[in-house]
């Protein structure tokens, strides 16, 4: 039977400022990408947010970024592969304190937002990330753009991996996603982003923006968690996955 | 035969400000408490010393502090005792990423500075401390001030207690530090200090500002890391505690 | 003709964490205290708000509050009377760099959350807060709660001040406001808020939990903005106040 | 008769960590950047600093760097052309606070670090920096390295500048900084450094790496202010400058 994961980043909300719909879209994804206090995040937010993936037994991953809270993790930073090693260690610890007691279990790291991003291009930052996770669990997943260095890395260390796709994005010939400064970048038409993932899913293709099908590894979909939009669009494609016969599944679970 | 553990504080660098001489006294004391990034440290720092402490085969403790790095986690910030759980949560996991990542060993937690003056006083926070230690790991050790509510909360939980007591601080007729507002609360007199060290040691007692001879646990001694003259301090007692006959022993180890 | 102003706390947002709506209220009130980047706002958020209080003729006051983004400054820290100086004025400062630099007016000062209550029944603290204010700019005003230190040490500092009333708060025999750790302490029924300000306003007294009428200066009433209700009830007072022949404006302008 | 400008950063500690000797060097020059609390400086340093350099005459000015305390504002974090003007108004504004509070005078602006850097190559972030310290005061002037985009973007914008140069970096043959990564990038003979620097400030010329003599503009000289040195180092080219009848002075003075 075939199966795919869907990941969306919760617990983005810090002190005060709360997203106060986040935890709902546990009841439709299989595993949580969960901020751990440098872009997003803070010590009582992890603590819930473990609690109710846990409750809710969805698959709970580490989801460390850049150290720009007002940033949201989101403008690169040029930092050295040492300081990529010890941000990834400091924030997966982190987090595992609240799921170790809680009796929780770790069970991936997905870099985030400019990390993700530079992760996914520069082997060397790539591997110092990998290096991390093997250092710290070596059982763990990575999850990592698809066709990028971070997966690339991530299985040369021997960890498991999961190729992440999205539903709202373009993918170029080259199998990558198109920059969001171009501007077919987003797929705005709700009907051609759940086409798109039915395609990646079930054939492992997709079709680029020059209208090429194209091979794809799809692993695990990333699904939004900011919106009440993103929450309509994660009871659709649930139900259309159902419908297709795909079951959703956290991978090596 | 007689044993106290010496304990400092170390890595409470922050990045680019240095602390050149803190590793130095790796060699004479028996037990670390590495700072944990809120008041000072930074992930950098804790993996340098979580290696250096590895190599010297000194027992690492976490070292968390009140959100302050401005204040050097000296201030008291009014947090609810939920709050005390979850920043001992999280710091002693991200100083944990570093040593589970290094092959190393958690062996204790000491809070800092006003929240270890706070947890001393405090039974509520106290036993918010104790429960987070206790979650995460109940075969550590909490290290707080002799006679506190924080080693009366932490036995109440089954964690193992080491007494804190000082050298160059004079105590009150209850036992208690003299508090730093007063004119006679620091010992300054090296000779005294030393003296009142092997006192607390080997008898277990401490004369109070009142000349009155009273009895106090003694389980570990702070030792200063931030000036060269804490560093000569260190190694005065270490030989003295030599001639003595004590040996210089991390608790339960 | 009487006059009363309304003040309330805009540009409290902080990254990516918005708070859309709190540029509304700009409609309502004659006073906006903008928050500075310690508790609350961030560059980004201090330039748009600044252009949208310049923009609606709303008297633009800076907002300091202690560093603690996580707390939202609501959680007291044990600061030293020079340090809410240098924290006073760092924060006025920042602001007034936006308001130089978009030919604004810095209208008022008026200390947030745990500061606010703090600099109420410090006076030490208080006198240190009216200094830095002073220093900064001897003709600016001081918001403060009615009766309270600050505006006992701010009117000996020779600063204008603006004693600052409650629609949701009940207040006690001593013209204080009830401790919200009091079961009594909020006025949640609409129709009760409003009359308490009219009495206010109107006749510069209240009535006390214990149904007494007190004289009370009520020279700027606090409106909150972080809530759709709170939107609402602008509106409501507005109207109210309008009816009542009470012009809303802010003091010394 | 010749003069030249000294400058020095001024005023980077934070917190509990202290640079204590970095006043020393007040005595020597002309004019202090002074951090101005994201990349280094807290309030109470900076009204410290802001005194101190009050007290001794050097001019003033504000030393404003990327949110980065860790990294000390050395890393590159890519900013949008409005954070750049955000956060250099920001930090003009928190500095000017101290020094209008304390009656002194703001006499220029220095970008720090990677800042400096990336407006030395990027046009549009440099004149989004010009744009800022123009529209808080179109009298300052703007520090920035010689021949640089940022001295090209404020000369545009019409504001005063001063042209940077290093005695203890070498120079390529168009006219810029050998790269840090390059093995000849630095100056370490002491000898090599001042003759560089009077050739420099006499002949307004610098011989490059392959040993041509290129002409440069050198307004002002930037010192380090962190180790004994370069306090050393300080008073070294301060007695050459005099002894070749070159007069220490800050531009526009």
């Amino acid at each position: 039977m075939l199966s795919i994961d869907l990941n969306a980043d919760i617990g983005e909300a810090f002190g005060n400022y709360r997203i106060p719909n986040d935890h709902l879209l546990l009841d439709y994804i299989s595993s949580a990408n969960i901020a751990c206090g440098f872009h997003a995040g803070d010590p009582q937010i992890m603590q819930e947010t473990v609690a109710a993936a846990k409750y809710k037994g969805v698959a709970i991953g580490a989801h460390p970024g850049l150290p720009d809270l007002q940033g949201f993790g989101r403008r690169e930073i040029k930092i050295a592969a040492s300081e990529a090693y010890q941000l990834i260690v400091y924030q997966i610890g982190a987090l595992y304190g609240f799921i170790k007691a809680s009796g929780a279990k770790l069970h991936h790291v997905k870099p985030h937002g400019a990390l993700y991003n530079m992760a996914a291009r520069d082997a060397v930052l790539a591997e110092a990330i990998a290096q991390a996770v093997y250092d710290f669990d070596k059982s763990l997943t990575i999850y990592g753009l698809a066709g990028s260095e971070m997966i690339t890395a991530a299985k040369k260390k021997g960890l498991k991996t999961a190729a992440e796709v999205f539903a709202d994005r373009t993918y170029q010939d080259n199998g990558l996603l198109t920059p969001r400064t171009e501007q077919n970048a987003l797929i705005t038409d709700e009907k051609k982003a759940i086409d798109q993932v039915i395609l990646l899913v079930k054939n492992q293709q997709v079709a680029t923006i020059n209208d090429r099908l194209i091979p794809i590894q799809a692993e695990t979909l990333c699904l939004h968690s900011d919106n009440l939009n993103a929450f309509l669009f994660a009871q659709y494609i649930v139900n259309r996955l159902k419908e297709e016969g795909v079951s959703i599944q956290a991978p090596y679970t």
